[in-house]
């Protein structure tokens, strides 16, 4: 049963912008990043086709506090909390860290997103919510909130 | 003095995910891109370089609800309202509605985004918030609630 | 039977790089765009489901030559013409000029897209070429080189 | 002195478009960041802010020749190698491996970017290119035919 993740990564010059810092939309996919890690470390597949339907997670909310900006070259922390499972839904809960030192780290965001199962007609594209999985309820737990409420 | 704006915009093959729909954190450049056609309707800089200095609109906070997914080739209006105005932020909410037909939108998307206004040394990246300029204060009024709260 | 196409964008914000000017990689976006709106001035479909099997354009050679940087606000004018027409696959040209006031443009870019008329099986995602359907053969023709060959 | 570079990385979700595969445009970001890790490598900035002025490595050319798709997960190996040293260029050439397990890997796509020292006045964003700096003709060479011509 797993409930938090972390990845780390490095700020490429194509997500900077004009200011000189990452540009605020893709602290969005550096959160998807985490979680595709997330759902690959428990062996969990994050879109898959099956029997004609595809089987996803699209999102239902999604939201960034940001502190501090992320420049090119940076080196990122992504960490992932499992913040609730829902019936249908969970909320992922995420902090970036930005390492100066090697003693040193700078609170830079939070975020969260609220991702539902779904399933999706290949042909017509109706999107149809869905009980979270047995294989997903098995592998997931919630983060107690002293690991992730600081 | 001006409270909303709206744009309308074709949603671009680059901008699905292998789901098939617009990838969620693309709300966020089309929120940014009917701020930047406001400002510029009302003759405001959304970026610029003044005595050594960048003079920007950094985000502290973003978010957005999702409703009905966007795909390729649809007509999406990003509404765009003025919901508060702050010392030294200024806080914006969008509706986001997809057209049918001649007659008929369907909401998809509710967003809203703080961004302050702040200075950037060129040199060493320093930002520093400011006071909102007098030219942003005479143009710009809150839109009354019942305009987005809807 | 059409053998060119015009487009007029300006450039967002999030499209710009810490080097202050458009990501050179977004100016093929910019030509999918132009290749977008072609094919829905024609009426022709860029990407369609059919039977079980998706019919698009994959790529198979992408090409730009930058003689001058766009930068954020900038409006770009993005000119596809139609250069080859083969068996099973289409070469679009494009240029790209920045309108600077109302009697000045200034070269940009050149591009080229060598695409293919392709099908994909839904399930294993295996690709396959295809001849080009009638239906393109019958709306499009080759561009004289003397329309951009300058 | 080195005249190759190697990095891998997953593809994102992200990354894709509804066609289920990485969006062509991509593929340039993954050879933009080969770049800067070799750059990194060498000890090299990339771009870095110096009395007043910017000093950076504009593209003059881009191209890709895409053999086969990339899709979300697959680990691709991006290549590196110094293919030309020019008085003011640069031009690196780029294979794309798709591994397919422990002992087979296959070809997905060759690339080739031509980037040009310059500086920019940060005031007017005036481009004027450089010869190559000391510092950088002492540490790359360029890499036999042998090595990436295959």
């Amino acid at each position: 049963m797993a409930s938090e993740h972390r990845i780390v990564r490095q700020i490429e010059f194509a997500e900077t912008d004009m200011a000189g810092i990452m540009h605020f939309s893709n602290f969005f996919r550096l959160m998807e990043a985490a979680e595709t890690s997330f759902f690959r470390s428990l062996g969990l597949p994050l879109f898959e086709e099956h029997e004609g339907r595809m089987v996803g997670w699209p999102r239902v909310r999604a939201r960034c506090d940001y502190h501090q900006p992320l420049r090119f070259g940076d080196s990122v922390e992504v960490h992932l909390f499992v913040k609730e499972i829902r019936i249908r839904a969970i909320v992922f809960f995420f902090r970036f860290r930005k390492r100066i030192d090697a003693d040193n780290v700078v609170a830079v965001a939070r975020g969260e997103i609220t991702t539902v199962c779904a399933t999706a007609d290949v042909r017509t594209g109706e999107i149809v919510s869905l009980p979270l999985p047995e294989v997903v309820l098995g592998r997931l737990e919630v983060a107690p909130k002293s690991a992730w409420g600081r």
